[in-house]
């Protein structure tokens, strides 16, 4: 077993990263309440730095460096949020960041990193292609690699979200996140049993990049090989360390379609009016399809982020 | 000269509505303000109920209503979010509304209004056609008709959105709204003149309804024939009693474009992940297109509305 953050540690991540961050509010919305048959508290890392929670594990990352580390900088790959992320956390540390980019992410994303000071390397859109070229990278710059999810400051960063969510004095009966990699779900698992044992951690899950519910199920790590779904944020495939916290510390694991997505993306964005990507609206989509589970609950969710292409709404 | 509400009663009105309405909160984007070169804190009335400010003037002026007349109902005309606004005051109130819209109406307005409980009567996309329809449903039911804007308890309902804005505790220098039939924009610059007379008081408006300015800067009520923008909610002529309003409290009008209008709206979505209508852009617009003006400025924007057809986004 790796190790996992302690409820201490992500504590100290929190205070670690408090100036860096936004400590994003918590919203509700009645007509939703009302169709789902529970009370729902989004937690809106929509409206976080570089709008999504990705800033929470970055800054946390970069904050942790040594002073020799920071010389030479950060490297990632990343198909999106964590790229901005690791590129805001670095410009504000006053540290270089090189971050490895499929050439097919979003364009709303890339102009993202460079408007925060990273420096861009274009790859092929896929796994391998993304490692050899971070591998050149940090061969080249010395920078430190900053995985996007499975590495232990960054699950401590994502952990502080859910973290100010038990700050807010609300007793969740059951806490959702969407799972991709599975930094922010092992994060806001660590963090929600370590605070309250009884409450359900559940999560949801493109049917298109379902690895994380056939892994849960199979009981060992079985990675993605073609994703495909409208959810961008969450086509990466589970991490070691994510998996053996979700095991450990994850109730269940819901998957849904991408029509089922669209239409609970949807009703945030008309109900609620506030934007979210697709990513987002995927625990709130298995919370509708399996709403008989969590009648009368507290429920709270946690709207990922919310850098979508505008000009490419599936409505 | 009309009447205008005091302050004493613009802070009954909050009062009586207080547990009709949401306290909406204040966001701030550093994006924006950075390209601004002022403080901005938009008061986010696309969260508030129905989804747009309207839902204060019309909870005002039901409240405000005698027993005798609450058996008749209500009855009005309009284009969108007060037709919502007052089928859920009255539904709320236990009380029938009669709902004269143009057909011509956004099908998500004319749903919102059927969602609240009110009864929609159809006509044709015309000032005229309007009101005779409405006088049809008037003599017919006995309802009270509640005007859309032009009208004291409306007026006063609306100017309880900037009170709340000053019990925030922020001096602004400068704040703006949308203009469209003015009842927004009277009732915030009536607050605001009460209680920080040195505040400046400044509209936006749409080029293609650009009816307040024209009678801003002619000093005489100049109606508007054939308005044409993207802002759907501010097709109405400004009102008699908000001219007045405007004559003695307001500063500036400033028009913008549609296409100004529609990079402010993008703006508004990318940074700060919320929706909006187009109408609730122009006061943004206004801003950056005579940045100068604001520099270093404390300016608060009221954003009126969310209720947009996503389908029909215009980027």
């Amino acid at each position: 077993m790796l190790p996992f953050p302690t409820l201490e540690e992500i504590k100290s991540a929190h205070v670690r990263i408090q100036s860096f961050i936004h400590h994003t509010p918590i919203m509700k919305s009645a007509a939703i309440n009302e169709m789902a048959g529970c009370e729902i508290f989004f937690k809106c890392e929509n409206f976080q730095k570089v709008g999504a929670f990705k800033a929470r594990g970055a800054a946390n990352a970069v904050a942790k460096l040594s002073e020799a580390q920071k010389k030479n900088g950060v490297a990632t790959h990343s198909s999106g949020n964590h790229a901005a992320a690791l590129a805001r956390a670095a410009t504000v540390a006053g540290i270089k960041s090189y971050i490895v980019m499929p050439s097919s992410a979003p364009e709303i994303k890339k102009k993202a990193v460079k408007s925060y000071g990273g420096e861009i390397i274009e790859c092929e859109p896929n796994l391998k292609a993304r490692e050899t070229t971070l591998q050149d990278v940090v061969d080249r710059t010395g920078a430190t690699f900053i995985p996007p999810y499975d590495f232990f400051d960054v699950v401590e960063g994502q952990a502080t979200c859910s973290l100010e969510m038990w700050d807010s004095g609300i007793e969740f009966d059951t806490i959702m996140a969407p799972v991709g990699g599975g930094g922010l779900l092992g994060g806001t698992a660590l963090t929600s049993k370590y605070i309250s044992p009884r409450t359900k951690i559940i999560a949801g899950e493109p049917e298109g990049a379902d690895d994380a519910y056939r892994s849960f199920k199979a009981q060992q790590l079985i990675p993605m090989e073609k994703p495909n779904t409208i959810a961008d944020g969450l086509l990466t495939s589970l991490g070691l360390l994510n998996f053996q916290i979700i095991m450990e510390y994850v109730d269940d694991i819901h998957t849904v379609s991408d029509k089922e997505i669209i239409a609970s993306m949807r009703l945030i964005y008309e109900r609620m009016k506030i934007v979210i990507e697709p990513s987002c609206a995927v625990p709130l989509a298995a919370l509708l399809k399996n709403k008989e589970q969590f009648q009368g609950q507290k429920v709270g969710i946690i709207l990922s982020g919310g850098n979508v292409d505008l000009g490419k709404l599936p409505f």
